[in-house]
């Protein structure tokens, strides 16, 4: 993301009073991105970019760190060792789904990282339903499903015209769709024993 | 499952009220099993053991079926098929697990697969998170998990003395902590707009 | 295989001198299988049969034991084991592919299983790339390769006319494209200090 | 590789004559490592870092391409294409294990990719053996079987004392035993009609 980019989402955090999230994928670019964002996302791809997860460390910003498709929840866990070997322990570890044989699926999410990443860490759990998935008519139930199994936040792709997307469109929510999402993963969260 | 097996399973039937299944794992067993027991269950290494899932389609008995560990859902539709075919149509389709490359759990829980199948086939799915997880202490979340996705049913193992069952001790509930499952999975279900 | 298939495989070996291997798909049909067959084949999917591995084990003939396409190399030794505790030690084990998220091909064959396999066992190992490949113009250069690795034995599909066969066709080798793979794998035996 | 690491890398060259290839891992490392190298290697873990992958392209040096563990022929023929739109065509693909289920070696070597991959494009198909396998006494096989396969090329880890080697020391061989692995390979080349 460009520094165009990173204005508008500061302009977008002043008027709604959301954090920000966004992904760095560079080490040169982690103080650019720092004074712009709340959160710093580590994407699947760059789980194991050692020099990003340094730099992220060194920043102290929150970080918001994506299990790679193709890893394993222990290398997860291991590539938040870098970031907190700089004490920065303001992690969260995000499922969003691995590779498998299995194709009427974009990837496979898998749950029972949410229990399992949880008993072997005390850092928050996120799961990516939109990305876990690919099918938009698959994020609502997958969602609910994180919540109930103890995830800590979920992330969910949102367009106002999914159909027009520049990308990803396939997998994200008209608005509509996402506030009935919310009332119902409120309802989990309750049953569960936690508040949203 | 001997004869004496199934007079016992019979038996603990008509003392609880509760309703027998059990795996059928040879053709020629159909008609003895189907004595016995109220829903024929064919084990996830027999999906697609045709000349089973034939005599199970001709018993006209409720089947639950398991998806291989290593089975798409379209091969699981497709053994599903096998029996519809002579017109038994009272399936349940079972998610238990697929092997992947993660090696933290027994088997990766395919939770994308409760409202896919449900999405593909009128069946009903069931979820059983003690194979899925293989470990006793994901099993309560990964159960909530799959009743929040949509899931028909959960099936858990139960053991009063975990550590001298037989076999899969390990992912065995206790009765006590199988109570309080209970008692969430219900909130869950009421959160979703269903009934226990 | 029915009665007269079997019969017809017996004829064949008359005619041709060639041994007969054929697949026994449960225990009973193991007795009636060993009267025609000079090699009991365990199928992929019936590689954890235990009662097929038992009785296979009690006919003391020879057995091809395919690998399952989602089995470990562990797990295949473990279903040897079974013959073998029957004094029955004249195993092939079989390497036929494992299913992985590549879709290009049907199944991804491991050929490292080859001298992973021979290093841990003394058995030999037969590698089968017409379904390793599931496509017909890739089997000659994994036959190759398969022998060129240390397999003692390649499986190959050959059928007459393909576009017409029953099963697998596209997998299928014409006779001369047969004959001429024969010629490099001869070659390349050599090249590896051994005879075909 | 710092800078001091590609000046010894060019000295070696200058005293051997052997080419130098190594891995370039960010995009404006690209003229510095192009300076003292002859072929820029792309990382399995940067097969989709698309600034790098445009960047080698730009460079119109030679590219050694590898295969991510977890990424598909179809993957990795598309990110060959990023490098391809710059005019580049001076692409080796590399085959080097893709993350499967098996456990007894460190990735599974897929040697159906090495034929695909050749039928697929026009692209020279190179193998790694060495990481491939992850046991040094699986890699002289493997190359092996790539050789009769029809790769085009194989990279072997060497080291005069793998038990000291600073990483991959277990999947290394030492120099005499490279030395006997050449004289098979050249025979095994020779047996499938082609030269070393």
């Amino acid at each position: 993301m460009g520094l165009e980019g990173l204005k508008l989402l500061a302009e977008a955090r002043e008027q709604t009073g959301l954090l920000v999230v966004t992904e760095v994928m560079s080490p040169d670019r982690v103080p650019l991105v720092s004074t712009y964002a709340d959160i710093l996302q580590i994407g699947a791809r760059n789980m194991q970019n050692y020099d990003l997860l340094h730099a992220v460390g060194r920043s102290q910003r929150p970080v918001m760190l994506k299990r790679g498709m193709m890893s394993t929840m222990e290398e997860l866990l291991m590539s938040a060792e870098y970031i907190l070997s700089h004490g920065n322990d303001r992690i969260m570890l995000c499922e969003r789904g691995i590779r498998t044989f299995e194709t009427y699926t974009r990837n496979t999410l898998d749950i029972n990282a949410v229990p399992m990443l949880k008993k072997l860490s005390h850092l928050p759990v996120v799961v990516d339903p939109s990305h876990g998935t690919g099918k938009w008519d698959l994020v609502a139930p997958v969602a609910r499903a994180a919540v109930a199994a103890g995830a800590d936040g979920v992330i969910v792709e949102v367009h106002p015209r999914p159909e027009e997307a520049l990308s990803d469109g396939g997998q994200s929510l008209k608005p509509d769709t996402f506030a009935a999402l919310m009332v119902q993963l409120r309802a989990i969260a309750q049953a569960v024993g936690r508040t949203l």
